[in-house]
């Protein structure tokens, strides 16, 4: 029962850190490489809480894997507390970026002067739906987080 | 310490719910009174959100001030699961909503034939920040009940 006391430094939680490296680099690259997207407010917002989660994720998961490879999970609550909040915060970033991201993506072929070739706009989407995957491992690895440290 | 073991049935809870109503109905009738929203997907979707928002927070609320009344606060944890789940949904959805609104929002006027008169952008935007401030109130909710439930 050791991997049920605290997620932070276990296989689950590494996994997910993992999980969430992937989307999020997956949307960023989509969104950034050779596509405008710097005229659009959505589209920064999600470059930026994608650059912002990114280096979060890898961070921990560097520390997850390690804790793996030691086999011992992390038990102080002080940290577990500042990673469950980063990753509350993360995971509302980057759902309201998502979501602003596909509100604005269903208006572009309305807007004045835009062309939108279909390889261009579907690449705004696919950046939208990583950005949607990158917030629900983000959201699972908070909710079992802050689950968990309950029971510390 | 009656009032920390579980949030439903509280004074707290009733004035959190009273909130959420308030700011959810301000919300809806900022959007859809005299305003073209049904020409916009994230409007819609807004509406539809908030249209869930208030039966959801108007029923709980009835319960907490029934609660109140007869000084007996919820305890049954079936009852309070249900709630936690049905805040956090609720809760993202607003979220969701009121992102996917507000990037719409920053798009207006560069749509073809559309035409933006102070009036109507404002009315946009205090609905969309409405949707956020109930959005707050129903993630609150849902957090306390679920950091309480634990201690049930």
């Amino acid at each position: 029962m050791a991997e049920l006391t605290t997620s932070s430094g276990t296989r689950i939680s590494f996994t997910m850190r993992i999980a969430q490296i992937v989307f999020s680099c997956s949307s960023l690259l989509f969104m950034s490489l050779g596509v405008e997207f710097y005229g659009y407010t959505a589209f920064c917002y999600l470059v930026t809480v994608m650059g912002l989660l990114i280096p979060w994720s890898f961070t921990l998961a560097v520390v997850d894997g390690y804790s793996v490879l030691i086999e011992s999970p992390l038990r102080q609550p002080g940290i577990q507390m500042i990673i469950i909040i980063g990753d509350w915060v993360l995971s509302l970033l980057a759902l309201s970026a998502a979501c602003a991201t596909a509100g604005v993506i269903d208006l572009l072929p309305q807007l004045k002067g835009f062309h939108c070739p279909s390889s261009l706009c579907s690449r705004y989407q696919i950046s939208a739906i990583m950005a949607f995957l990158s917030w629900f491992h983000t959201a699972a690895s908070a909710l079992l987080n802050l689950w968990l440290f309950h029971s510390m």
